[in-house]
């Protein structure tokens, strides 16, 4: 139920679940309000496939709480690593269950159920952070010295080429054209990076590699020299960590490049131990291995082999274990769904979970996420990645929406309904951990800029920024975006991997300024870091939802988001919950109730 | 989406699925038709967690179809036991995906895409058949010479009972009271049941077992010599074989009596082999080992044991064998959904893979199928069972909108689009051949009578029973429901469980030819056996529902099923599918468009 009423609420922040990750065999008090004239309530819980039904009793509500409703709790006991739960809200003449799609009055399907994650640890730190992406050849070019030089070496067949940092990109330079930039430039820009309200970085790989992308990796043991080294990391890190920014690496798993040591000792000798790290084969028309999209540079790994695992997962000195110790603050996982045995994707759950285990144990809040380009759901039991790039429920539908068309292209009249709708059905079957680990973006290096997307219009791209720094999850905005770095034609990669121009007189200040306001939000707003969604309001062209918690005082903090797709004046008749609201950018008050509200560019209004 | 549009079709049936069920490795034609001014089509399939994008050709539609649209076609690569796929429709100004929930604009979580299950055989027989559960000790007393006297024997500390038949339940006689039915007496009923249209049975459990229910079983591989032993069986098999009739019983596989040689043996000695078959455990207030809801005349099989696997399930001789030789065409499972390994549900669908592996060997053709009294989606693969019963997308819902309570009578105030929705939900998640093989029901032995339950109101069930012989599944009727039988008092069993009148002049006749009449629709009608399904209307008290086979040759036969909750006339509104309809059941000829019908008692209009 895309629009949930507001009389039955429970949800996972401390005025209703008592405590989050407790242990598996410990209970849990969860809480229930509803204004509904309940002559009784119990909790189901799943157990043994089997729906058991719990008594709740009703208590007095916190003393803080100003709301409205009577108050109901139970125990959960957790027998599971995650655990189905229900509420059932019994009337004269009525019956409700109350799952995380909302009140209904049949028994949903467990999919739709609440969720508690048994002795989960989430990366919280991640959930109150603002993600920065780079793509490190073409960020800042911080010492010239480490560039690639034209000619410097060749790679399939072809000499790589060194580019003016003033040249747009072409086909031709789409994976042998280096611009130059390097963990030295990254460095440099800490000041900027964190005047911006930084505090996460995802750097896409640094490890040596022959193209200017880096997914190829010769060694993953190496900072790229090219990139300024370990001395460059060691330096980057130590500066960031004083600056408040925390670094997660890409981890290439699925595949390698076919430079890496363990791949030429594979190909060398039929007898070699490196030849079972590959799964061979014999297809007309396909290299002699399998490889990431059969393209023979990138030979895939075969984690039916346990070394493999162990080098990089699992063992003492795995690959992931190592840079941790080496200050990463987590793993983002190129390609998450493919990793796997025998050539495909067997065995990807386990797998994952071994890489997560090994990760926690030599950091315990180490983030670690999945590109996963597609519906992520099966993947995001709590056991595996924290969470995943959260292309299918946020990136990919809110702007197709803002856009008016996909990221290929197409045209699309997809109504703001339909993209609250798939939005809503992706994030309510998430357990709430989950669901706020995503790693939500509107742009990356794979898909085209979101301001050329939106004809390089800032209204337009301010109301998918506004989304973005208020859905749940980790919010990770694109270099260059923020002082307006668009394309010179339309496409995805290598079209969005133009270098980030420092001469600030390119740069649209009012974006950045706005921008900045808002990460300025995000940050200050715990509700934006933890709290539960709803969806308020979906029209054609404007969207609304809220995002609350309830503290174990009772206390409440809201905030509501709108966006609009549309540049001219854009006038939104929505219900604000009671109280009173003030704009987050313009300080404007309003009082709760019937509203009428200009959408457009997107507003964020905060209760508390 | 509840009500799709009829813009684009694609379903299992032939003209748009070339074949079910083929190999792994395969590729199988599928097509599409539309009346959307499409530019380009597509097929996107999900491969090693990639979605793939094929081309689809446009084709002249099949010689014989009637309908609007244009068609196209693509080859579906059969790389997984499980295959997701979409179609892409591509417009001049949008771009739509086509999946099993309808026409959207967003590429909608993989849950929803269409299903093909590679190799998988399907129960078809069932489809085309009805079915009639049978509570052995109260269908027919064939053989009064075979009946538990009383005093017979004790159970539980208490002797059991012989019950006169027409002695109405009680409370007392809940567990101990036999009245005497027997497997003699289902022999006599087959001519009656021939009649009625009935071509398969469920019975309850026939093994030796000291209750009436016969749920804790003594000896798996004896028929109880109260219902006439193994003679009456296999008089039985061969006369309901000449009826043709077939026979699925009730394989009760999570926990066995504790009067079981096996479970006395584990008790006599801590050395015995067969101690390993149970789970033992030290908890204050319960039996020393897992039992099903810590009943200790019901200890819990423990799968963790091969030997527990091969004495049920996989041994050449397991008791899933060896009714399957003595002539069983299938199974129900008791409790599917508990049946694991350590006391716990750990290892379920292996298991049931395990025992449908069995099964199949023994009779390619045998239908299997487990109690899940809860949302089974997740065990619904194709792997394991065949179908469940479906309490939670058929029958629950249905009976708690009509009788306005839920199966506990808690006043329930479920509306018809709630009902619809939820049906919905629940069916366009499984692969066709799983939604088709679905066990559906009103009433059993266990939850109160359908009749009972509508207030004994001929009219409410008749719209019940029309929905039970439309919908996708296969139906099953209550012994008894056929003539009136009701119940003395509310509640579920044992209340539902008196014995059937013989004495004609008890009948309700007309409920029975109104029954008999639905029942042989069902039986003469294609659609019914293997239609896909939309709905067509959903207001508060009326629901419709649309059930659809277009053959190879383009010929489509169509059946609506209305219903309504209502006893007065009750007209309801709706757009028939172009063309001339008929009533099933009066004759009564329509044309297709904008159409009044009385909804009242149910109605099921056809085509073709």
């Amino acid at each position: 139920m895309l629009f949930q009423g507001f009389e039955a609420q429970h949800d996972h922040t401390p005025a209703y679940t008592e405590q989050l990750g407790a242990a598996l065999g410990q209970t849990v008090r969860v809480r229930m309000r509803t204004t509904l004239p309940v002559t009784d309530v119990a909790l189901k819980v799943v157990q043994v496939g089997e729906i058991e039904t719990l008594p709740a009793q009703e208590i007095t509500g916190p003393a803080g709480f100003s709301g409205e409703g009577r108050w109901f709790e139970a125990h959960l006991p957790l027998h599971d690593q995650r655990v189905r739960y229900a509420w059932q809200l019994n009337l004269t003449d009525d019956h409700l269950n109350l799952t995380a799609l909302g009140l209904h009055r049949s028994r949903r399907g467990f999919r739709s159920w609440f969720q508690y994650l048994a002795g989960h640890v989430a990366p919280e730190w991640a959930w109150r952070s603002v993600f920065y992406q780079i793509f490190p050849d073409r960020f800042r070019n911080g010492d010239p010295t480490n560039d690639v030089q034209t000619g410097e070496y060749i790679y399939e067949g072809r000499p790589v080429e060194h580019v003016a940092w003033d040249h747009p990109v072409d086909a031709h330079g789409d994976i042998h054209g280096h611009y130059g930039g390097d963990l030295n430039g990254v460095t440099q820009a800490l000041p900027y990076l964190k005047d911006l309200g930084i505090t996460g970085l995802w750097l896409t790989p640094i490890f040596e590699s022959p193209s200017n992308h880096r997914y190829d990796i010769t060694d993953y043991r190496r900072v790229d020299p090219h990139l300024g080294g370990e001395d460059a990391w060691d330096e980057l890190v130590q500066e960031a960590d004083q600056a408040g920014i925390r670094i997660v690496l890409d981890g290439v798993f699925n595949h390698m490049g076919n430079e890496n040591a363990l791949f030429r000792a594979a190909l060398e000798s039929e007898d070699a131990p490196e030849r079972s790290l590959f799964t061979w084969r014999d297809e007309p028309g396909k290299p002699p291995y399998h490889s990431f999209f059969d393209v023979p540079t990138l030979p895939k790994i075969d984690y039916r082999n346990e070394s493999a695992v162990e080098e990089f997962f699992s063992g003492e000195s795995s690959v992931v274990r190592h840079w941790l110790r080496q200050g990463a603050a987590g793993w983002r996982l190129d390609v998450a769904h493919m990793i796997g045995a025998g050539g495909t994707d067997t065995d990807n759950l386990p797998l994952h979970r071994a890489l997560k285990t090994a990760a926690r144990q030599e950091r315990p809040d180490a983030y670690v996420f999945g590109e996963r380009f597609y519906d992520p759901e099966h993947a995001l039991d709590g056991q595996g990645e924290d969470g995943t790039m959260n292309y299918h429920g946020f990136g990919l539908p809110v702007m197709q929406w803002l856009a008016g068309a996909t990221y290929f292209q197409e045209p699309s009249r997809i109504s703001g309904p339909e993209v609250a709708e798939i939005m809503w059905d992706a994030y309510h079957a998430l357990a709430p951990e989950v669901a706020l680990s995503m790693f939500n973006l509107l742009e990356s290096h794979d898909i085209g800029r979101a301001l050329y997307r939106l004809g390089n219009d800032r209204t337009r791209f301010l109301s998918a920024f506004t989304l973005l720094v208020a859905y749940p999850g980790v919010p990770c905005t694109y270099y260059g975006t923020e002082i307006g770095l668009s394309q010179s034609r339309p496409g995805n990669m290598p079209w969005c991997r133009e270098p980030m121009p420092w001469d600030e007189s390119q740069w649209d200040l009012e974006l950045h300024s706005r921008v900045k306001a808002l990460i300025a939000v995000r940050r200050q707003t715990a509700a934006l870091h933890s709290g539960n969604l709803r969806f308020l309001h979906a029209e054609p062209d404007a969207l609304a939802f809220l995002r609350e918690i309830t503290g174990a005082d009772g206390q409440t903090s809201r905030v509501i988001a709108l966006a609009s797709r549309r540049t001219d004046a854009h006038e939104v008749s929505l219900t604000l919950p009671a109280g009173e609201w003030r704009d987050a950018l313009t300080g404007e008050a309003m009082a709760g109730g019937a509203a009428i509200l200009n959408a457009t560019g997107g507003r964020l209004l905060l209760q508390h």
